[in-house]
């Protein structure tokens, strides 16, 4: 007996798993009893990459959803809605779930899971994170004994490309960001994107699973990557730093109890293994107790990556389907339990290191001056520097020691009342990891 | 009702696996029902780094395999023998296995695997391959929609730390081998190490995940790191390559059908995300249609490491035990159900960029004849060059474009032939990542 699937989405990841499903040779032996059953698009009329017997495709989706004969349905329309109620009528109705929808569990996941959790139906979304990375089963099944610290993310390729490009042709923003629009690597309404928004709602899944309790969206602290410029690339590259749009969630180094959520571009030391994660791929660095260090490297978007993590999910729920007795409940390690919301420690007692860099005129006491109003708020350095010049006004790069965020801003707004008198302008403010 | 586990062996990684299941706050949920039921050592008198209760640490190994409460037995004895005695008698027991032994699951994974699924247990050994880096489950569980092409592996911690310092500290192999052997990184008697053994053994348990084929131990073309001298470290890295020992297992591009397993050094792009994996980390990068590349890394090594992947086993088997219903047999991604052995491309059928380094008389013809003995013999190079000197005799570096390795070969025996007439020796022969 063949295990049936509902495909809902006939774009690129949808086209790459239907690829696979019709021709399974070579591949996991599991794959000769899935059957595509049918398959719902919005239009018949369009022209399509993949040939499909044209019985099986519809636009009847919610037809697919309460067809009994579907055991999973796979959603890969993508969004908020119609895919949030498609998937709870897909749970209503018993079926598995598999999803590449970030931004629905992200923003949702609360009440699908807790659907899920009373229909004893699985939710798997592997392709949400990472792309093809296997990153979410791994972090369920097999990091189960640790103590998690911190978990580290390059998971936007748009961004990791449009950096990259920037530091290796000295481009600026807005001139890479058009190009990666031309290939097709950045949407026509970017924001998502370069605003960090995806990358938010990816971390708020890796951190639930992580730490075992759900995030709430407007907890994390969120900035995008378009006032990147080539000046802090090129000075960063001197101070021996990439520049990453780093999503990071880490338990609170003080309370253990409280966890520290953001996304935001940050300075990687190129000795660590993140620096060299470029282009449109992806990595997850995951910190924990007694494993130490551990990556996950691979493709964070296109086609054939996406369709593998939504195959595999397929995989794991019919080798389910054959050996699980439905009676005791869903598998512990691939269900989702949380029921508690985190608590977020506020990003002002969060420490870190910080890069500044400040454009100052070129007179005496500059220097000086930046210094006390640091060490006034208790902002220790590790160097102050004059790096170079714009125009007539010297550039002065900061890089400091783990201070806290609340004094480093109140040092900012110490030097910002200085502005007037001695000419000391804020041009950027960057994380370094 | 608390899953009962049956350690036998209390060294570094033994005692790991103890302090986690003793201390399961802040770890998954399910470590809390699992218990420690008894503990087999060799000795009662030893002085142990962890606190057991006395009455269940005993020398009686064959009574805990015995011992009908006993749920999953954790051998960490690691050789062949008892530990591949023991593990049998465990699955005559009925009990489920989890070990962290490649050596005796490589040798013998035939006839443990054989046993073990007419037994309807399990056998897991994430710990075997790659220390505290998940990558035998996410081979097993996540990446089941592709063709595997090509599996490549820094999997000997030894070694690689061995390689590491002797680029970055310009020092020899045997003095940095002698100083791993006093950090207690390299064993007394380092051979399973340093010639390439320990990552053969690994190799072939990846590749047997990877290309759903057993492994013949004999078919694994092996070479360890002894030869590796600082001046070929000095020279790979000015053409822009670092010497790394890989274990390598790819189908053959033109059968498809065989495979080419083998260990051994090997120069690695910079570019490459191998090769920036130093010290006694480890990296497992795989090549799959339609994922592209993965990598998966972390510490190769080390008590907590390794223990992490011991425990993430046994959560895994405790969830199966609390959710599988036993008669419909083993869930299809936790087994391994390999009857065949893979067919191997002899190595001479490999094809492969080299390395190779000659000392030669340094007079007139010299490049001419080796370039003449190269072409003779279809070895198309991509470059010849004299680096530098040895007291009066030249050096010079030649790499290859892809080239069938007999043909190569042919190539070296003809340049041994004119030895005496012009004065040509071979320094050294390293394949190109």
């Amino acid at each position: 007996m063949a295990f049936k699937i509902g495909l809902l989405g006939l774009g690129t990841v949808g086209t790459g798993t239907a690829e696979i499903l019709l021709n399974p040779a070579g591949r996991n032996a599991l794959l000769g009893e899935v059957e595509i059953h049918r398959v719902g698009v919005r239009s018949l009329d369009k022209p399509r990459a993949i040939a499909l017997p044209p019985e099986i495709v519809t636009t009847d989706v919610e037809g697919i959803i309460e067809d009994p004969e579907v055991d999973i349905v796979v959603e890969l329309i993508g969004g908020i809605e119609p895919a949030r109620s498609l998937i709870l009528k897909a749970i209503a109705s018993g079926k598995h779930v598999v999803t590449a929808n970030k931004a629905v569990i992200a923003r949702h996941g609360d009440e699908i899971y807790t659907a899920a959790n009373k229909a004893g139906v699985y939710i798997l979304l592997e392709a949400a994170v990472g792309g093809g990375i296997p990153i979410l089963q791994p972090l369920k099944q097999s990091l189960g004994a640790n103590r998690i610290q911190r978990i580290t993310g390059i998971i936007n390729g748009t961004t990791n490309y449009i950096l990259t490009q920037m530091k290796e042709a000295g481009r600026d923003f807005a001139d890479v960001l058009a190009e990666a629009q031309q290939l097709g690597y950045a949407e026509a309404d970017p924001t998502a994107d370069v605003d960090g928004f995806d990358a938010a709602d990816k971390i708020s899944i890796l951190a639930s699973l992580a730490f075992g309790d759900r995030i709430r969206y407007e907890d994390i602290e969120r900035e995008g990557i378009r006032q990147i410029n080539t000046t802090d690339i090129t000075y960063a590259d001197r101070l021996g730093f990439a520049i990453k749009l780093l999503a990071i969630a880490q338990k609170d180094s003080h309370t253990r109890n409280s966890l520290q959520v953001r996304v935001g571009p940050t300075l990687v030391p190129y000795k660590h293994p993140l620096a060299s994660v470029n282009g449109v791929y992806n990595a997850i660095f995951v910190e924990g107790d007694p494993l130490g260090e551990v990556m996950f490297y691979g493709p964070g978007a296109g086609k054939g990556a996406t369709a593998s993590a939504v195959v595999a999910d397929i995989l794991n729920i019919v080798a389910l389907l054959k050996s699980i007795d439905t009676s005791k409940g869903v598998h512990p390690l691939y269900g989702c339990f949380h029921q508690d919301y985190a608590t977020v420690t506020p990003i002002e007692e969060l420490e870190t290191k910080f890069y500044a860099r400040f454009l100052c005129g070129d007179r005496p006491g500059v220097l000086g001056h930046l210094g006390t109003c640091f060490g006034n708020n208790g902002v220790s350095l590790e160097s102050l520097v004059q790096i170079g010049f714009q125009g007539d006004r010297a550039e002065v790069v900061v890089v400091t020691h783990d201070v806290r965020e609340g004094n480093f801003h109140r040092a900012i707004d110490a030097i910002h009342q200085f502005e007037s008198v001695d000419d000391i302008k804020v041009a950027s403010i960057l994380r370094v990891f």
